[in-house]
């Protein structure tokens, strides 16, 4: 079946066609512009719920938590699991997984595990076209849960209307959290397996981090939580609601749409540009600078510079079918 | 002074420049491609070490014994230190490497640690370039140690002549080492936190794993150690001096170097254009178009795919300086 058909299977509420247009998305298969293009209009209700924070702080147990609270209200929730940097933990990760198929046989619940190791900054596109066909498909909600928190993180977080930065006592002190970047991107914070000595402080030391910036409408909330105890989860799913509201209510969910709207159109020439340019490099035209450099007698700067310079080799380079010759 | 100019210092033996420059490097400046030109000549010549595995293996501890080690015989040794994705441990990195310049108050060594989270690529590219600033600067080994085993470090991984893949029983079995690619790139293995439970089986593991493959000329050999009490260091350091004759008697050397500056040619084009693109979308021609993608009237794939097929409109987006109008 074309791309195209499974688009408009899964619009219709085909989780199979759901399920194998995953599957393209994650391999960057030469389909994903028009699968995009096809369902392009379909999204942008879902509310985005990135959930992000180091290894090993109970990001997947509460993600489950909160996924049952949204339920039980109805709300039909599709959740990614980018696993991208630690293939130690993916056993982990596949387990929770496995758990999580289990408790919600449910058809208002998608889960979507993305280990694939991707180069060239293919994890966070898949990340953001699965979010898509989730939005598509009639989510309410999406929850995108990251492992660690290094650049393909931030840069998956960058998808969320809402976002929940989870630590623990061990992680770290509040110094950390701002050298990681995450005091920009959170909206909300859960110190989790708040039963551990140094919970306390660490609260407290986010807290006291927050009033020392300007402020701002939304106040960003620091709450404890035991997600193995299922301890605290409704505070959290509670913030989360007023956040949502929040977002709603001061236009600032249009205006981060907007601007990922215009960050997509950058994303997606460099991938085809990227895809073009290897492509070209290996066309008789170009063959005989390569080989100078494999060789040793240029050195690669020099060569790209060479390329760059020359309109015309760069049009040949970006040719769509590098002609041969 | 100007890049040229701190090229020459540098070769000269000047390790102010030197620092300079991988400042330069580390930021992307516009002076890069100048720099390694400069220099590309003088590269090749030092054999490089990658450390990887999971965080808490104790990578920089077994550094830290395995360069004392190399200084003892003599050689200059440059330690580049990649920490791209756990703000969470930077405070463990940056003690390790003040211990480690308290050490090493030796002009044979030079460390710099690489934590900046740069984004599309931004973070091996600066380490392929320190690495080779530290090649030209007259290091005989330059170690790349990074924390955690993503795509971002096995592509740092690609760098290195000789790959250390540090674990720890706690880490996994061996099907998650061959899971997460490890076991393709590593040259040698080192089960350190020798005296922890799990450390034979984990041995025994990754030696039966390695009879199962084909029988190639280097035998990977896998190796115990404590680093922190330095047990194991010899063997480790022997093995690496048998795999670096090795790949110097097998000409694997010479090929992947040849690989490498193929590499690096599609690399410097993809980040000139990645630049080019993004200030091309912002030029006049190209703002009405990415202005009814803002506002959700055309989808960004649509809007890629109408700048990818007009070659005008993608000249225009390529030329080194956009027009405006």
């Amino acid at each position: 079946m074309d791309a195209v058909s499974l688009v408009d299977r899964m619009l219709a509420g085909d989780r199979t066609a759901l399920a194998r247009l995953m599957t393209l998305v994650e391999g960057r298969a030469a389909a994903v512009p028009a699968i995009m293009a096809r369902l392009y209009a379909r999204v942008g209700k879902a509310h985005v719920i990135g959930v992000t924070g180091p290894p090993g702080a109970g990001k997947s147990t509460l993600v489950d938590r909160m996924a049952a609270q949204l339920r039980a209200q109805g709300r039909k929730v599709g959740i990614v699991a980018v696993d991208p940097s630690s293939p130690f933990s993916g056993g982990a990760v596949l387990g929770d997984r496995i758990r999580m198929q289990a408790h919600f046989l449910d058809p208002g619940v998608f889960i979507r595990s993305l280990s694939t190791r991707g180069s060239h900054g293919g994890i966070p596109r898949a990340a953001r076209d699965i979010v898509r066909l989730l939005d598509a498909f009639g989510m309410d909600d999406v929850i995108v849960e990251t492992v660690g928190v290094g650049q393909t993180e931030l840069d998956i977080m960058r998808l969320a209307d809402t976002v929940i930065v989870v630590l623990v006592p061990e992680a770290g002190d509040a110094v950390q959290v701002m050298k990681a970047g995450l005091l920009e991107i959170a909206d909300l914070f859960v110190v989790n397996k708040a039963d551990r000595e140094g919970a306390d402080r660490l609260q407290q030391e986010l807290s006291q981090m927050l009033t020392l910036r300007p402020a701002t409408e939304w106040t960003i909330p620091v709450l404890r939580a035991q997600a193995k105890d299922d301890v605290g989860t409704t505070p959290v799913v509670e913030a989360l609601e007023r956040h949502r509201a929040f977002v709603r209510t001061h236009d600032r969910r249009d205006e981060r749409e907007r601007a990922r709207r215009a960050g997509d159109v950058l994303d997606i020439l460099d991938e085809e540009l990227h895809r073009r340019v290897r492509e070209g490099l290996a066309s008789d035209g170009l063959a005989s600078l390569v080989e100078s450099v494999r060789a040793g007698t240029m050195d690669p700067y020099t060569a790209a510079t060479r390329i760059l310079a020359d309109p015309q080799a760069l049009a040949a380079l970006l040719a769509k079918e590098p002609r041969h010759g």
